[in-house]
This record gives structure tokens, C-alpha cells and sequence, in this order.
């Protein structure tokens, strides 16, 4: 029986080398992969025993803060950019079509479904009124009947009805009629700060980060026979729209939104869907996005 | 105001740049570098959506099974190798030191102190008897008098006192003589599985690995003056030597263990420790284990 010894030379090819009896070989990949930067990474920074025991830490208090309303390691995959990386890597916007962003953790399943043309904001002080119009189209400008578009939004208080224990508000689900019109009711979008209370917030505080994300409306649009589409509209002018703390904007969802005589803001965007192609990799998680059902 | 487009290709650059306003010097490369590998990660694997919940979803799970008796991120860390590469980073034995070995979850601070001969095997039940008899020295070989040695083991059902919520049991502190002695009666060690009913354990059944650890008998030595020293003896012969679950094995730390015609097991170390000197990383953090007070 050969005694190995491992050094911090040898030691990566070893972790690997224990992996010869994964059969499963997308796990055997991922967790190759992983094994490699992580050990590259604690290489490269050399941590001393107690900055190694500050990092499981670190992650002990993150799963602390987990629980049905709220979950920390998203929070940390948001603010670190990696959730807008994964996003970037699964929806790659063609031939004119809308751009995506990261879904966040405030999406609820489940939302009511309304007319067109309903108040998703069911509380007079939600914040300023706004109407919201616009068209989902495919990439030939075809209009698409019947879509289906589940909205969200956090009130002028800068929270979801969720952060609040609250009943569904400021949510709502619209199809769009036969011309692949839609229009709905809401409040203007106000900037406000992710959860900050806990370790994702104390890493941006001690990295010298804020924890603000620009104004914003959610969208996210399906339709049979297209790619699902996780979006946002962002406020132009809006604060904070060159440093949003989860790295969601993009130049292209930043729309004008007027203030009407009548005290209402409006704000207009037509939406293009891509059409749901076979890909080489079929498999279906490619293509919708995970967190909650749609 | 300019809003950047990210995509997959500059959104690592972006995150690092929004480190700019970061003053401790110390944390902003630690963040950088661990941002870095983690997209190059996440690039690398190209998780889905799903993928990368299911990401989400093990950690928050490996939070679930820490508390004060338990902590998976250790156990994460020490079966994915990341224990022994940091141990390899901070103690690199020199001029016939002793070599080092992980920590290990199961050191209890506060365990009793005995003196020489002592059996820290308080159960009839415990396990085989075993004699280890040793010297504690420098590097020149000159004996080190009052150092401690505070060691700890498994009973012969593969688990640690704390692992039953038991009392202090199989654990004790003894300290050499004025010639640097010491001996102990304990049970001769046997291998036993690392906790695996939780992620850690699942990963590596996943991956088609074990959860065993070969026998062994935990040592954390400590004298004034010197570098502390937190190492195993191995039992020559024993099983999952080549495959420890958590690396620790290395080969001068294997030891013959011989039955004498008294049924008594028997064992033989001389330790070396390292003269603590100071270094140009002046960090205190840099010679001390973190886990647990000494």
C-alpha cells in the first residue's frame, strides 16, 4: 500500500484523483472544476488558521440567516456578481430581442392573476401612480397572443410585500391580448437597499460597497414556443444606476418614465421574445430559470 | 452617468471594481481573488439555472446541519482537501520537525489534565488498551520539559465522547517530564467513517468516495517558546491509510503498534518541534490552529 504524502504541491491532484469513481460525469466535471479554483484561490491568499476559520464562519452565519423567507447565499451569489454571470451564460439576447437580468429573491409563486389594465398596487400609499404599457413581439415583430407576464415590484417604503409579511401586493400576473398588447397599474419604482442585516450586507459594508439597487420594475414573460424571459425596467435618471449592488443593469431595459398632467407617471416598452430552438444541450435547465415556478 | 453593459466577458472586471473604496488591504485581496475564482468557476462549468440553485440549495442545507456540536463547512472543507492545503501553507516542518495533520472537528476544549501514566479511557468498553510512550524535543534533539500534550481519539465504536453527548471521555492533557517524557494509557485507534448523513457525506457518496478515516490518536502539542504543533499517529497497517477522507495522512506519522504478551497495545513517538521564530508575516494568526483554544 503506497503512503502518499501531499504537500500543497500535490495535494489538488489527489482531491481529484479520488474523484476516478464518480460515475456521473456533469457532477464529476462541476465538482473537478470547483475543487480546482477553490484550492487556487486559498493558494493564492495563503489563509492563516483563524482568517480559514473567519471564512467557515462566515458561511456558518449565512446559513443562519436562511429560511423560508429569505435566503442568504442567494443574496451572496446576487451581490457578488455571480448570479448575473450564470444569467449571461444561459441567455444570450439575438436578433433584437430583450435583454434579461437577474431574477432576485422576491419573485412569488402564485401571484394574482388580473385584467388589463388592474392596479397591482392595492394600498394608497404604495407611492406614485404609474401606468405601465407596452407589446411582447417575437424577433420578426410578430405580436404574441396570450403571453404571460408575471410582474413585482417593492413599494415606495423600498420593500416587497414579503419583507413585510404581507399578503400579495405590488404582484400581479397580465396576458397580453390578441395584438400582444398589455397595459397595467402600479407604482413608480423607487431605489432602495438589498437585506443588509447579515453577512452579504457585512461584506459589501467591509469591502466599501453600498447595498442600493436603481429603481426597478420585474418582469418575467412567458409564451408556448418561446424562451422565458427574466427581466427588468430600470427608472432612467434613476440613482444608482451605474453601481446597482447585484449588477442587473443593462443600457438597454433603462426606460423614460413621464409624469402626465394627471399626476400619473407612464412608462412604454415593447418586448421581444426569442423563439424556444433544440439546442445542442438539451437538457431543458438550460433554458428556464430555477428559482421558483413560473 | 455611464451604464455599462456587463456580459460574461467584463462583469468580473466590474465586481472587482467596485472594490475600489475597500481599505483593509488584507480583505480586498482575499475578495478579489476569491471573486475571481469563483467566476472563473462558474465559467468553466456553465451551470443552468437549475444547476446553479441546486448549488444554492446545498449550501443553505450544509448551514442546516451546523450547530454547536456540528459544523459541515469543516467537514466540507477537510473532505474536499482544503484543510490539509491550508495546514500545508502554515507549518512547513524544517530540520526534522514533526509534520502536521489536520485539526479535525472533535477537539473539546478543557479536557482533563492527567498526570503521566494516566488511562484517559474511562470506559471499560472503550476499546482495546494501548501504551504510547514518547519524547517531546527541538530540533537539536535537546528535551522539551512541561510541554504539553493534549490528545484526544475515537473509541473502538468509531466515535468521539462529543459525538454521543457524553462527558469528557478518550481525551486528556499530560505534560512531559524534566527529560521531555511522557506516557499514557488509551485504546488502540480504529478507523471509523467521518459524519456523512449530511452534504458533505452526500458529496462524497456522490462522487464515489468513502467517508472513512484510518485509525489514529490526535495530538496538539504546545511549549513556550515553540511553534505549536497539531498532528496524528497513525496505526501502521490500518485500513484507508492511502484514502484518508480528509488527506491528513502522511507517511513519518504512521507508527508500528505492537501487542505485548500482556494484551497491552504499544507505541513509540518522538516529537520534534520547531523553534517559534518571528517572521516577516508577523500575524499571530500565522502559527496558532484557530478552531479552539488551547
Amino acid at each position: 500500500m503506497a503512503i502518499r504524502k501531499f504537500s500543497e504541491r500535490n495535494l489538488t491532484t489527489e482531491v481529484l484523483r479520488r474523484l476516478r469513481g464518480c460515475r456521473d460525469r456533469r457532477l464529476k466535471k462541476i465538482v473537478t472544476s470547483f475543487v480546482r479554483h477553490l484550492h487556487a484561490f486559498v493558494r493564492e491568499v495563503k489563509p492563516t488558521p483563524e482568517e480559514w476559520m473567519k471564512g467557515i464562519e462566515f458561511l456558518v452565519e449565512t446559513g443562519r440567516f436562511c429560511d423560508a423567507k429569505r435566503n442568504e447565499f442567494i443574496l451572496l451569489s446576487d451581490t457578488q456578481g455571480v448570479s448575473m454571470l450564470v444569467d449571461a451564460l444561459n441567455y444570450r439576447a439575438r436578433a433584437g430581442a430583450t435583454e434579461s437580468t437577474v431574477l432576485g429573491p422576491f419573485h412569488r409563486a402564485g401571484a394574482p392573476e388580473y385584467s388589463l389594465g388592474a392596479n397591482i398596487a392595492k394600498n394608497p400609499d404604495d407611492g406614485e401612480p404609474c401606468l405601465v404599457t407596452g407589446t411582447v413581439r417575437d424577433t420578426r415583430g410578430r405580436p404574441i397572443a396570450d403571453a404571460k407576464l408575471d410582474v413585482w415590484e417593492a413599494g415606495a417604503d423600498g420593500l416587497y410585500d414579503s419583507q413585510k409579511g404581507e399578503a400579495m401586493n405590488l404582484r400581479g400576473i397580465f396576458r397580453t391580448d390578441t395584438e400582444g398588447r398589455f397595459h397595467f397599474r402600479c407604482v413608480k419604482p423607487t431605489a432602495y437597499p438589498v437585506p443588509h442585516d447579515g453577512p452579504a450586507g457585512r461584506l459589501l459594508k467591509a469591502t466599501g460597497r453600498h447595498p442600493m439597487r436603481p429603481p426597478h420594475l420585474h418582469f418575467w414573460i412567458t409564451a408556448p414556443g418561446f424562451k422565458p424571459l427574466v427581466t427588468h425596467l430600470f427608472v432612467k435618471g434613476g440613482a444608482y444606476l451605474d453601481s446597482d449592488a447585484v449588477f442587473g443593469v443593462k443600457p438597454e431595459l433603462v426606460v423614460d418614465f413621464r409624469k402626465g398632467r394627471d399626476g400619473v407617471w407612464r412608462a412604454h416598452y415593447d418586448f421581444v421574445l426569442m423563439r424556444e430552438a433544440p439546442t445542442r444541450r438539451a437538457r431543458k435547465g438550460a433554458r428556464t430559470p430555477a428559482r421558483a415556478p413560473s
